[in-house]
């Protein structure tokens, strides 16, 4: 396979890039080529700025996911962000730090998997960085969107008694990592939804817009890291507690993945899996009869209520009540 | 030193670059702590979106640069992109993947370095990413600024007969990186202002907007891969050629910097030498005794002319004219 080094020049591969992208955006006055991008934004609308970065052996491995995913996932990650703050997507910038050991096919096939994605959401790609590192790949994704003026859903809105929902099934991406991970689950066709969900996470954009237009969120935040890390976040912004209930959480389906049995909890996945890009949003209790059973075939769950103070709880099945603690993915935990 | 990792958890990282970047900025709605950022633009204004990946080894030295520079240059880089929109800056987003070896002392210095700069020129730092990773430190720097409607200053504008101007002294940053590696040339006060050319460049975002209002540049870039390889990128945009003076050249002084004497060319640091990010611009024939000849204590030098077809020229002292290759530097070919 050709080398990254086949673009002669910097200039050649923005020219690559360049033709790779063409086709007026709405919105879009000077897209990739110029020392900038410039766009107008809506009438009577803010922008959202988010960023995030994808990083080989943290979060992708170079033999486990091909490159086409990667771009994916690196891009869903930051809509994700975007459908966070119920706004639309607009623009997306990518920079990227190539391992000298990816290929020009390898550069072809991130950028399949991005351009599918940003098609699939109307958002234009209108500019990034590129260059040549000694370490791991890795990208860093900038997506604009825009929300109509003081209509952004923030983390901080959830009051003492708003109902908690979600959307989706939780640790299904969590799951899929494990199969991918095992030679012989992965040819199983009892995991293609969970393989899905970790491959191809879809960021819940229109969802998030829904709960907006419709006011039906008091706090919306997406599910990144996994639900009891993510809640904390959303409790600490609102200086509120919670309770979920352990029966209502939708996990990957038990009966049927083999692999959860023996676990210490089958609700750890759901807990803790991270990666799901689901949403999680309160609602306030005169709001709930509004909250669809389903959004385009997208199941929205009650798993739980907010609560007086700063204490998460999860009510297991009998009616227990344990200390709820967060479990998901840190860096910095890690490091 | 402590490491990063003192910060147990990213949460913690994230409160406290939150406490240091408080105060309300204005067109600000949601700063760092939310899933993104959201701001309003100013009225009649048109976006500018553009981002710069900074990488230990490509970028900066772990031994010869300190952190607060890292920060500075990593910075400077976006918003000389802005400046060569003819725009303001408002918004700065900074992902960090930082080395296992930064600590947390580095990091603080790192956005001290940042904070500064932004301070100078009233952007507010509103959001970015964060992870640790196992190869060298890597920053990407988005910048947002605003140009009014239709205003913004492209690379494309440039006609046969536009005279082209630079600002600043060239060839100074890459002067100072020289004396920076040289421990005998590092100690003599002579080179006091290359080095801070190269430790701390000044985004010419003043002068852009300048530009810009007084519509006196008909094309703008900044210069950070070289004069020869960026006049060879606004030429191609605008489908024109160039021919530059050599004598006209503001290159360092050579009668004061030793370093110089012996050099094939004494052009070569001020054509070849990148990360001055100085303006580059072109300026219609009628519009030429309009452009002071400073600019707030920058000398604005005429170097040379727009000229028909595709080819780039310099001018010898004494009337030879030769070919000119852009040599400034360029991931790829380095790579």
């Amino acid at each position: 396979l050709s080398q990254l080094s086949r673009f002669r020049t910097e200039d050649e591969f923005v020219r690559w890039l360049t033709r790779l992208t063409q086709g007026r955006a709405s919105g879009l006055v000077v897209g990739i080529g110029d020392d900038a991008a410039v766009a107008h934004p809506g009438r009577g609308q803010e922008i959202i700025l988010t960023t995030d970065l994808t990083i080989e052996g943290v979060h992708f491995l170079q033999h486990l996911h091909p490159a086409d995913v990667v771009g994916h996932r690196a891009l869903a990650r930051a809509l994700s962000d975007v459908a966070a703050m119920g706004g639309k997507a607009r623009f997306a910038l990518i920079s990227i730090a190539a391992s000298r050991s990816a290929g020009r096919k390898w550069l072809r096939d991130f950028y399949a998997g991005v351009l599918r994605l940003v098609a699939r959401h109307g958002v234009a790609l209108v500019g990034g960085d590129t260059a040549v590192v000694g370490g791991p790949t890795l990208m860093d994704v900038l997506v604009v969107g825009e929300v109509p003026r003081g209509k952004a859903l923030l983390r901080s809105g959830a009051r003492p008694g708003d109902r908690l929902f979600v959307s989706g099934r939780l640790g299904l991406s969590a799951l899929g990592l494990e199969v991918l991970r095992s030679r012989k689950l992965r040819t199983s066709s009892k995991f293609t939804r969970a393989l899905r969900a970790h491959l191809y996470p879809q960021p819940r954009l229109q969802l998030g817009h829904f709960l907006q237009e419709r006011r039906l969120a008091s706090a919306l935040i997406d599910i990144s890291d996994g639900l009891s890390t993510d809640l904390q976040r959303l409790c600490r912004a609102s200086g509120v507690g919670a309770c979920l209930h352990a029966e209502n959480i939708p996990g990957p389906p038990a009966k049927t993945f083999p692999l959860l049995r023996g676990t210490a909890s089958r609700w750890r996945w759901a807990l803790d899996g991270g990666e799901d890009y689901e949403l999680l949003f309160s609602v306030r209790p005169r709001n709930v009869p509004k909250v669809p059973r389903q959004f385009h075939g997208i199941p929205l769950t009650l798993i739980g209520e907010v609560v007086r103070g700063r204490s998460l709880f999860l009510a297991l099945p009998g009616g227990r009540k344990v200390p709820l603690a967060p479990g998901g993915y840190d860096h910095f935990r890690k490091a």
